[in-house]
């Protein structure tokens, strides 16, 4: 199923509506055409409802909140349940602030998203736990990860996506363990923003938003390794980020299937 | 004439002005900046008069219109053409939504823009064919795209300047027909937006309007081709997106004479 | 001390709050990320002083102002300077229109920066001096711009950091001159944000803030230099600034050491 995904999308090209966050906006809309999907963002509350009525997926990411965006997050997220379209939610910094952490459970209760991407640090505030935004997440421990990503799959109805150095997909039954990605992925700003995207894109070809999680998750990842592979000497950060998107752009289907380090426990 | 204005962009480094979307704004700056303009982007009701005054040129692009920008594209670009500067406008998804439909059916009668710049679809929206806005573009079809571009110059009094895989541009009387390009352009985010700004860009140093959306259009059509021929096995999207600024950074006036594929018809 | 301070950010990982504008936003979060520390942007006026008060340093950019922000700006600014974390502020093109005047002045006196980082027109703007944005800098007058600098730093009580061909450093006493840079740096949006916000990261992690903006400078004078001298014959402004963000998350304290090319007068 995963390794269909990638050539849905090139052939449905899947209208992927995002409100989200203005530092990384640029970087999720190429993340998305790269894959093959096709970017709107639109967050005036006059227009959201008919743009996500176009649309095969809705991504809120709440990086950049403000007043103006919540209103429209909550518009679109219930118009787009509404229609069945699925809402990818990434609580981006979730612990750090009162407003994220209260809009954040709005969101939880009154869109219900189709699939929560976040890291360990972002769920576990979303889960009740009191953790602080720069705290070290406990990927370490994978097994307590899955056990408590599997209880908020079960509880808030959805796929819970936890991405860190062992990342972790469950719909509350299954779980998947992916063992992609780089470090250097934690070094610019937006790879989670564009993992959120890519999962976004996929799901907007399939109903399966396991899979789609999965695959997201997985080309991310891949992208992180090739990116780094691929750096000479003097080449850095810049030249790293720029070679995420010319993975991507490049992905195909038997690269997931070969490069795929990921298996269900 | 076309020849000599990336000349006079270089010497006289026009002030241009955006009022635009943040997903391509950064783009937009770099694009002004690599052909010798200097761009400024300020969107607050507040300044938008006090900024274009100071402006050779105004780009009005739609991409994430909110309430708070409406007001300030209109103040401004009643304020541009009240002192004769040259407004560019670029309706971004015009047909998505009834609220772009209905704000570029209003820049349209108060502003009254210089240089209108988009691809047919939203053409078509603006001059009232009832399109989606994932249709595909019927530039197949050059000679009725000529026609309704003629047509739509002389009703808007303005240049239309259409891109697709094939560009037309029109004052309402001649016609230029450009065949730069490349399909890779239509991959990444932002490279429309690119095109307007370089036509306002251009726009700063003449009067000959139309002369000046066929430079931006040219170049834009340059960029592409370099941008891709460039590219080697492993590159992809990322790497093309920074050739456009490399070469937008390096072109020079023979360039434009030399590769530009463009007649009159 | 300079050459102790990109050991500290790497060790530290100081959390830099940005209130800035939306065209650089991105390339100011992956300069910091470049160069050890760890941005954070938020601007609504329900969770700047919560954000602020996590953070090390608060980096304050007036590029795009609105009415939202200018509160926001105000709220976490206050908040900072009350809990003794340094504001370091950037008034971009102050003197373009009345009301980046207007609000310039008001952060002046009501959140008295600890750092401002901006060209010389700015910082005459600032100072009263009737200049237009576009006017010439005259760093050639570097003795005169020191004076300016020196009386300026004294009277606001702050370090100023005026960037041009020769950058100057004051803390009203001493001031030191930087003659690393190049002239691509000014061909790209966003080198000037990029070096507050490198301010803003060493300031960060250290109370001597006239070392913290020297090192910041000198910083993003190599990344202008390496840029430029790694450029290949068909390359430009793209890749000119892909490489100062290698450049960056390549740096070491050697560098600073080595490459520094700076004096106190």
């Amino acid at each position: 199923m995963i390794n269909n995904l990638l050539q849905l999308v090139k052939e449905k090209n899947p209208l992927v509506h995002h409100i989200t966050n203005y530092v990384t906006v640029n970087d999720c809309a190429n993340i998305v055409l790269a894959l093959g999907g096709s970017p709107v963002m639109a967050d005036d509350k006059e227009e959201v409802e008919d743009m996500v009525s176009l649309a095969s997926a809705l991504v809120i990411n709440m990086g950049t909140l403000n007043s103006r965006t919540i209103e429209s997050m909550l518009l679109a997220g219930k118009k787009a349940k509404a229609l069945s379209i699925p809402v990818i939610f990434d609580p981006v910094g979730a612990g750090a602030t009162p407003l994220r952490r209260e809009i954040a459970q709005k969101i939880l209760k009154e869109i219900k998203p189709t699939v929560i991407r976040g890291n360990m640090s972002e769920i576990k505030v979303l889960a009740g736990f009191d953790t602080i935004t720069k705290g070290v997440d406990s990927l370490d421990d994978t097994e307590n990860g899955s056990d408590l990503a599997k209880k908020m799959a079960k509880k808030w109805d959805c796929i819970m996506a936890i991405t860190g150095s062992v990342d972790i997909i469950t719909d509350g039954q299954k779980v998947c363990l992916v063992k992609n990605g780089h470090p250097f992925l934690a070094k610019i700003t937006g790879t989670g923003c564009m993992c959120t995207s890519l999962v976004g894109t996929y799901c907007g070809v399939t109903e399966d938003y396991y899979a789609a999680s999965i695959a997201g998750v997985i080309s991310m990842g891949l992208a992180g390794e090739f990116a780094f592979e691929n750096l000479t000497e003097k080449e850095g950060l810049g030249t790293f980020k720029m070679h995420l998107f010319d993975f991507i752009s490049n992905l195909k289907p038997e690269d997931i299937a070969t490069g795929g380090k990921f298996h269900e426990i």
